[in-house]
């Protein structure tokens, strides 16, 4: 049994490469919530569908976001009114949207509702959110010296993650818990991997739910991450601009030493050979290999080394 | 001044036809809101976007509500999720209720999104919704000995109007009141016509609101109905079958008599002149002309004389 602690893009690239080499159902995937967003009423959970579209292979491969051969007439209509339209939603996506709203207003939990997506797309993978409760990962950034808070999605769709940012919050009612699900998944788990995701945004939000960084602390040696910088530089998206801007260092390095608690290995870039020894020096086994996911095959090959990897570290 | 009382289809046609035979600015819709419905989390006004979309010529001829040249893709996706795909919403359609369900979360009320929505159309004629509080028509029906509750769309659309109604009721919370724009606007109004739509599902809603029916009494002599049923039957819609199951009489007379004490004057068909003396003697004014709109030029004509023959008897 494989639990992936999961963002976006990258977590469903390298989920996708994992069910080529291992039983699918044998994966669950706990998913970050922290982006999600309502807008124009709707509930929308951009890493779920992520995910599920890319273990779909519905996915868009040029955006990583959407569904391939999508159309946008909605969204053209939209821009008729002024409406909002920097949060791109495709017509056939958005009926992901209005079927997950539907069933939310008529009580059921985004647990179940994922778990009909994910079904209605045959994908085998369990897919958890990391909580049913709402949590939002909301940015503050420094404008004429006040601080401004950011949405997740303001943030990185809307102004394209330009803004310096000065600290990051996880919002919360009292009382936030991790679903019966996600529990007994990672306790019951073989393996832990934090997936290839940003680690201040798409994971932290994910350990920020009580229990979830204990139990992972509690099964350090089961627990490897994968870096998801490589030579100071992320794959996609704001990780190395986001940790230098947080004083955590743009590096591998800098991602094993956030996860440090957490993780007894880490899965790093041969680029970052030179980083393996500081690593080391700070209690956990860098392990090495191509982390680049350029195509589907090379997901599998991190997946595979991944696993190959950890399992040798746990013999 | 012109205010036209008006439900959905029928209504928008006449709205239609008189918008080019007065200038529009003079015309002001007051418009039912007893069908409104949130599905998939969206706030739909089926009655307030079918008098828009007709004004603005984008209607669908074949259907009389949606837009013509519409898509299907959302619905064709959400039916895969097995969704709620009985309320058709096409792709740009779909537009419209992604704006006014984002206004109404960022706290405008339906009257200013209604303006908005109106203004992106060209539409010219105010398009006034009764009220900014909730008012739902609900519809009983008895199953097995049992009475059973059908929100407005699940007894028109879900179930096409088949049912047997036993009584139908207005819900909403205490306090409920019309909006100052639509009371300034019938009582400043020179004429108000209670347009040729359903007496108990599109007309009664409005005349539920705390004042309406008031306005009308007072002012009877400014006020006249054109029929919805003709020769006993409806245009459209179940119009005479709900008259009948209600007890109410199917019929052109069976409408005079319903609106009795609000206006002074009703609008008949032609095939309908064997009920006119009866009408008369009820104490209002019988009107005869052709009241089916089977074309923009019949909508015109009935627009027309309605007008004349309205001000010839105010005269």
């Amino acid at each position: 049994m494989i639990s992936i602690l999961s963002g976006g893009v990258g977590a469903a690239r390298f989920a996708r490469g994992m069910s080529q080499v291992v039983d699918p159902e044998e994966i669950s995937i706990i998913s970050n919530v922290g982006d999600d967003e309502v807008i124009h009423g709707l509930h929308i959970s951009p890493d779920i569908d992520t995910m599920i579209y890319t273990l779909a292979g519905a996915i868009n491969p040029e955006t990583g976001w959407g569904l391939k051969g999508e159309t946008w007439h909605t969204m053209e209509a939209l821009a008729e009114y002024d409406g909002i339209t920097w949060f791109r939603l495709g017509d056939r996506d958005l009926a992901t949207h209005l079927f997950r709203t539907q069933l939310l207003t008529e009580g059921e939990s985004l647990t179940e509702i994922t778990d009909k997506i994910r079904k209605r797309w045959k994908v085998k993978p369990r897919i958890l959110p990391v909580t049913d409760d709402s949590l939002k990962t909301v940015l503050y950034t420094i404008v004429d010296g006040e601080e401004r808070k950011l949405s997740f999605q303001e943030y990185f769709v809307q102004y394209a993650h330009r803004p310096t940012i000065s600290r990051i919050d996880y919002e919360h009612l009292a009382g936030l818990t991790a679903t019966t699900s996600v529990i007994e998944t990672l306790e019951a788990a073989e393996v832990i991997i934090i997936a290839p995701s940003n680690p201040v945004l798409s994971i932290a939000p994910i350990l920020a739910v009580p229990g979830i960084a204990e139990i992972l602390a509690k099964n350090r040696d089961k627990v490897v991450a994968i870096s998801p910088i490589i030579a100071g530089e992320a794959v996609k998206g704001p990780a190395a601009k986001l940790m230098a801007e947080l004083g955590l260092g743009p590096s591998a390095l800098g991602v094993a030493n956030y996860y440090r608690k957490l993780i007894s290995a880490i899965v790093i870039d041969h680029k970052d050979s030179d980083l393996k020894e500081q690593i080391e020096l700070s209690g956990m086994r860098a392990l090495e290999t191509d982390t680049l996911m350029r195509n589907a095959p090379a997901s599998m090959n991190l997946a595979a080394s991944t696993l190959k990897l950890v399992i040798r570290d746990l013999n």
